[in-house]
């Protein structure tokens, strides 16, 4: 969509009557947007997969160091710039960042509306989750013995975080994307994989330590 | 303050232009609703004291199993009837629970505001924390395997809480407490409880749950 379909205080997004006064509409496509976001992590995550190889790490804790290196650089860099740059819809150059929240709010215009909600949850996610995700792939690295629990609390907030997300979407009556595409692919489908595997990580983690704990107690009993 | 003091659409809350038709004042006054709950919290919490005492948890377990029963009666009972109450402010009889949060909203309006932020955090709270905070104390007194990561899970989740509440407060101005000694006692004490108490027992179960873990590894290696 071209820059000229909106006037000044016109904007993409829903509902109609958010006020985004200064708005600039989005310079860059879709895809220009998007494959550039998941090239470079498929890059980093590719990096990250062949260096570990050269350890004694198992498969699965390559994998988790992959996913641990993707969701930290996307919770410090693009959720960080989120959560710190209240004015990114007024951006007036293409900066790649500001692109990429112009166009995720088409899915929720919370994030141009700054509902505090919203920025609560990305600032915790961007400044507590971001730099422990990246801890969390150095523990696994290095076998540190607070490396299942600091996973499990980074999935937590993870969890929480897209808890509050959904629910006070709902509660607020569930209407901020622009169409159903960018409904079920930007607010569901992107939000749904924070979901997902931190589910199952933490799932594991827990076993594991529920495990050790176990395993502990009877050494405890046994003495 | 006597119910007379407000006419049909006034209140006693801050900012004064928040709109809630239809809002009764308290019945009870504040003693009537704060000594009620620290007294019937007292003697739950006495109660678990002595019954624990008869069985060979430790000291340590037996305070976390008092504190477990205290805030997981409070998140389910206190903090679950907000969550399903949208109207507790209209409530026309002393109903205990209606009155605990027309008092409450005196330190946070956006309580009986409504705020969707509010709404979610308290409905996790009561939902998810509150069961689980029972199921903590049925951990500890049965030495679970589970006890440290659920007590852990729990701990994270009223953090993540918190944080959400306070941040939320101080992004939309900071500006709902009806004067300061509802902001320091309401507001910032009485939550404060629940970031210092979280806060303890989540480092004693990391470093439980790491020993556990370092313990778990070495035998492994030792194999």
């Amino acid at each position: 969509m071209a820059a000229a379909e909106w006037g000044e205080s016109e904007h993409p997004y829903a509902p109609k009557d958010l006020k985004l006064p200064g708005y600039v509409p989005c310079f860059l496509s879709q895809k220009d947007i998007v494959f550039p976001y998941l090239g470079v992590s498929f890059l980093v995550v590719s990096l990250i997969w062949l260096v570990s190889g050269r350890s004694k790490v198992s498969k699965t804790d390559r994998l988790l160091m992959c996913w641990w290196v993707f969701t930290g650089l996307t919770h410090m860099i693009l959720e960080g710039y989120f959560a710190f740059s209240p004015e990114f819809y007024k951006e007036k150059t293409p900066h790649f960042l500001a692109e990429v929240w112009k166009e995720y709010s088409k899915g929720d215009s919370r994030y141009a509306g700054r509902e505090s909600g919203i920025v609560t949850v990305e600032g915790i996610t961007a400044v507590l989750e971001g730099p422990a995700s990246l801890l969390a792939m150095y523990a696994i690295a290095t076998r540190k013995s607070y490396s299942y629990i600091l996973q499990f609390s980074v999935c937590l907030g993870q969890l929480y975080g897209c808890l509050v997300y959904f629910i006070t979407a709902f509660l607020d009556g569930d209407n901020f994307a622009a169409g159903p595409f960018y409904y079920w692919w930007y607010y569901a489908f992107a939000n749904g994989v924070w979901v997902v595997i931190p589910s199952l990580i933490a799932i594991r983690c827990w076993k594991k330590i529920t495990a050790a704990t176990a395993q502990a107690e009877k050494k405890i009993k046994t003495k």
